[in-house]
């Protein structure tokens, strides 16, 4: 950088993020997290979930509010559509991880951001979870995410930093690859 | 159910559903449905999304409302806690549809229900998104859903219940079973 230019700056703190990669290669049980949500059902397919407590760095934290979100179904499933979807939500969360990734990938490349918006299309045969057909998946047959960035670099730096951003995207390994889920009654 | 019976009502019209099912075994181009969000980076981890339109049954569909979604990183990892972050938001997905499903299991099998709730917890080593151990995968190592369900019904019938909405749950088929995922950069 010349005397002359303009620190990048898309409100990331690598240096904090670098920092955090020393400290839980040197103590690995800091590295250890616990996400959590808790959800009461409200009547029909209506929700409301809270997220507020997590587990990390050796210890409970929480966040600095608690998060409330109402989920339901659309009214072309018979229901009173008082929140978005499941699905939605998922799909809300593979975007901003996504994102969230090119901002910090674009930091530590020097890259400036401008703007970036993301649409994400998940196609789904409910079918599957109408029960109508048993070789129909209950989940998405596929996922589309489509970009628009705009930064001071290159289109190949821009595809590089999207590339980048999938390979440590956490909800990305979650939709792509198998998980272990383990579902109780007390 | 004898006269002096109230019919059970946990608020979801099955007959409905049950109707739709025959209305996608005989049209099927009506079962399929896309699913979609729109993604708008704030700044740093911060970004913004938005549910509204969907497509389904043949044409385009849309929610009572639009619905937004700040998604952000804890204090913790330098970021301003705008939001809870992406992978509580796939939790949050995970619980609300199970819980959907077992509404409408129940009332499907005449079980009223008086209430339903469930705490999540994705366990995740976070030297996987930060790039400290590439052995470590991104996402959860995983997932365990406990439910309390206070019903009309034997704690067999009820673990039943549970049992049955995994089987026709979307989420629990999306987080347990590979979706394949393409991001491109317009």
């Amino acid at each position: 950088m010349t005397a002359t230019e303009t620190p990048v700056n898309n409100g990331v703190n690598v240096e904090a993020l670098l920092g955090a990669r020393e400290a839980v290669t040197a103590t690995p049980d800091a590295a250890k997290f616990e996400w959590r949500a808790t959800c009461e059902w409200q009547s029909g397919t209506h929700s409301n979930s809270t997220v507020e407590g997590f587990f990390g760095l050796g210890d409970e934290q929480t966040h600095r509010t608690r998060y409330s979100f109402d989920v339901d179904h659309p009214e072309v499933f018979a229901s009173e559509d008082n929140g978005a979807t499941p699905v939605e939500y998922v799909l809300v969360g593979l975007a901003s991880c996504l994102t969230a990734g090119v901002a910090a990938v674009a930091q530590n490349r020097e890259i400036q951001l401008r703007s970036v918006s993301a649409t994400i299309e998940g196609a789904m045969d409910i079918r599957g979870i109408l029960g109508a057909d048993t070789d129909v998946r209950n989940g998405f047959s596929g996922i589309k995410v489509t970009y628009k960035i705009d930064a001071d670099a290159t289109p190949a730096e821009i595809k590089a930093l999207v590339a980048q951003s999938q390979k440590r995207s956490a909800v990305y390994d979650i939709v792509t690859n198998p998980t272990d889920v383990r579902v109780e009654v007390s």
